[in-house]
């Protein structure tokens, strides 16, 4: 069966999949008395053209966002959360259709870590995301059909730029934070280099100044799985045939990244699906599981996106083109929340160690967990719990 | 160009390509005045008949082996060196036609750590391998082409039963020591399972009792790597003609877990091939160095067999059948010399760790570097120092 295109954003967007406790700890979250921010719509603005990094530009970008409490009149009471690679701007929430909340829901909302009933939330999908900005899967006006390859080279400085264009639109003008993980930590450091006046502080989580040889290697299987598989065609396939093969293969070795050998060994250890012994056949969990993953992202992502996406994960640099990066951090003075994640092996905690040591107010949160990079997607009592405390004391 | 398949032994057949350290490393040790076994020569001899673990069964085998040093008329002074996946017989030494020493050259020699002064040395490629041991890619006798994916699956313990029939043809009677590193170590500890009474002392380097779900993971996105390249042809390829993109993928993934975060990012940083910020060439080195491990390793090894191989290393449990893995481990009373390297991801020192604990003779050997897994095939003086010790005392 051929993976059907995201085409229009799908509706489930709990873009890290659990260990199924994700949905244990919402309901203790609401047992707590916390409650959901409740129904949300996915909103959508048209900014006009945008100039690129890279030279490239586009006529016309739409952006979808969503958004959580009030904006204050004095337009400074907003919080910016910032999304990963995968991820939408569905971060709290459900839609009407009652499908699965937004990928952090457990903390926003009134009473939550980052509490609705005093900050107005915003998040984004970035540009050239497939979540309802402009990206490769969006019609290109000039031809009618999707960019694919033909839509610009950009990067996470181009994403903030673009956020910060929605920001203005939206009346919001300094930001009380900008909160995010992985790629949405590479976002909340360029805000604080493109725009330090309108940052007041700072949480990057799970996340380095730059992208490592490591994470670039990674990233670059995840593409060749991708190009090689015929049904990406060039990047041509049409939508409704996305080259499930290479996407889910990238989607498997990428899984294998943001978790860790210890998770893997408790939650499936050496637990056959068959004990048939064959060759190709699925014979253990851990397989039947990364090929679901697989199978999940081919469903919900856009195969071009990803290449895209990656790419400008790879080009991330924070100094670059602006000297030498002790000066780039040393000059961000808002205080800053820095989370790291003990078992995190795709950004591990030597990066973000690197980060507090170089940022003049920063402090160090580590995320004690067996899971790896996701546990900033899992381990919401312990991310909201520093959260909460850096909040009340700096934003 | 489609890849050149093995159908003969490569000559060049050091396994693991190090950042250029080895060259110096043999050449410091020649300065030492460590000799080098010299000029040697792959051989091969035929077995007969196999039965397999699993079931099946082999009408003939042949093994390809190599041997340094002299066995005494007693039988006892032979050391038995387990290579790792892609290894091959060809641990020390050099052919007649001068390629690269083999792949423990530093280790191995008169006066070096395994000294073959003093033993007898043995290396076989392994059952179901392509470095000249019947496998995958070995013709069918029936048939008179290759046996592909006709030939029955095998296991570890499949690995040891041929090598102790090799032994048993060659005048060895007990074995001073084994020693293996990865798929090598699963080997040695097989072999303490297998010939309590033969094997003396065991020296397992950077392997665990049992494959982990991280391993697997890692190896099935391997095989899903190759299968998915129409080139395999359902396993059909012709020889000469590889499926080189899959099994370049494989190994690229392979890489990665067999250094580290901390080695890719001292050699390669964020360097760039090119300044060109294009979506799909490559742009950063450590892209270009893992096409590279990719076009060397479809250069010389068998895409099936990779497939056989990593599956047998899933399947690696010493305690299955065995009952507990303590009684089992319990059971091995030789003296053992487990090391583990302090980088290593895919083997992580917990596993060896677990072997010391329940190991009731052995003694724990970190190799402190920063290079992953590989580092027992790039760290010589430190695995040198440890093996000469261990030997010297035990063996």
């Amino acid at each position: 069966m051929p993976g059907r295109s995201p085409d229009h954003p799908p509706r489930n967007t709990l873009v890290h999949e659990s260990w199924g406790d994700h949905a244990a700890l919402l309901a203790r979250s609401d047992a707590e008395g916390a409650a959901s921010v409740g129904r949300v719509q996915a909103r959508t603005l048209e900014l006009g053209g945008v100039r690129l990094e890279y030279g490239g530009a586009l006529p016309s970008v739409t952006v979808a966002f969503e958004t959580y409490g009030r904006l204050e009149p004095s337009g400074d009471n907003a919080v910016l959360v910032c999304h990963a690679l995968t991820g939408s701007a569905h971060a709290a929430g459900r839609y009407a259709d009652a499908s699965l909340p937004g990928w952090w829901d457990p903390l926003i909302g009134p009473g939550k870590a980052i509490d609705t009933r005093r900050y107005f939330v915003v998040c984004a999908n970035v540009l050239g995301g497939c979540y309802g900005t402009t990206g490769p899967s969006s019609p290109d006006p000039a031809t009618g059909q999707p960019y694919r390859l033909s839509f610009p080279r950009y990067t996470v400085r181009d994403m903030v730029r673009v956020q910060a264009r929605l920001l203005d639109a939206l009346g919001v003008g300094s930001l009380a934070a900008v909160v995010g993980g992985s790629m949405g930590g590479m976002q909340v450091l360029e805000w604080a280099a493109l725009y330090p006046e309108r940052v007041r502080a700072l949480v990057p989580i799970a996340i380095g100044a730059r992208h490592s040889a490591w994470a670039i290697g990674l990233g670059e299987v995840a593409r060749r799985a991708i190009t090689s598989d015929p049904a990406w065609q060039g990047g041509a396939y049409p939508p409704g045939r996305q080259p499930e093969t290479g996407l889910g293969l990238a989607r498997a070795v990428a899984m294998l990244s943001y978790r860790s050998f210890d998770s893997f060994g408790a939650k499936f250890g050496r637990q056959r699906v068959s004990e048939t012994r064959s060759l190709l056949g699925k014979s253990f969990e851990i397989e039947d599981y990364l090929e679901y993953q697989g199978v999940k992202l081919v469903e919900r992502f856009d195969a071009n996106t990803y290449l895209y996406l990656t790419r400008a994960m790879d080009d991330y640099d924070l100094s670059e083109g602006r000297g030498r990066l002790s000066g780039v951090l040393g000059a961000m003075t808002m205080p800053a929340l820095v989370m790291g994640i003990s078992s995190d092996v795709l950004y591990p905690e030597s990066e973000q160690l690197e980060l507090v040591s170089l940022l003049p107010r920063a402090r160090y949160a580590r995320i004690n967990s067996p899971h790896g990079h996701d546990a900033f997607l899992i381990e919401f009592p312990q991310v909201a719990a520093q959260l909460r405390r850096f909040l009340a004391e700096f934003a």
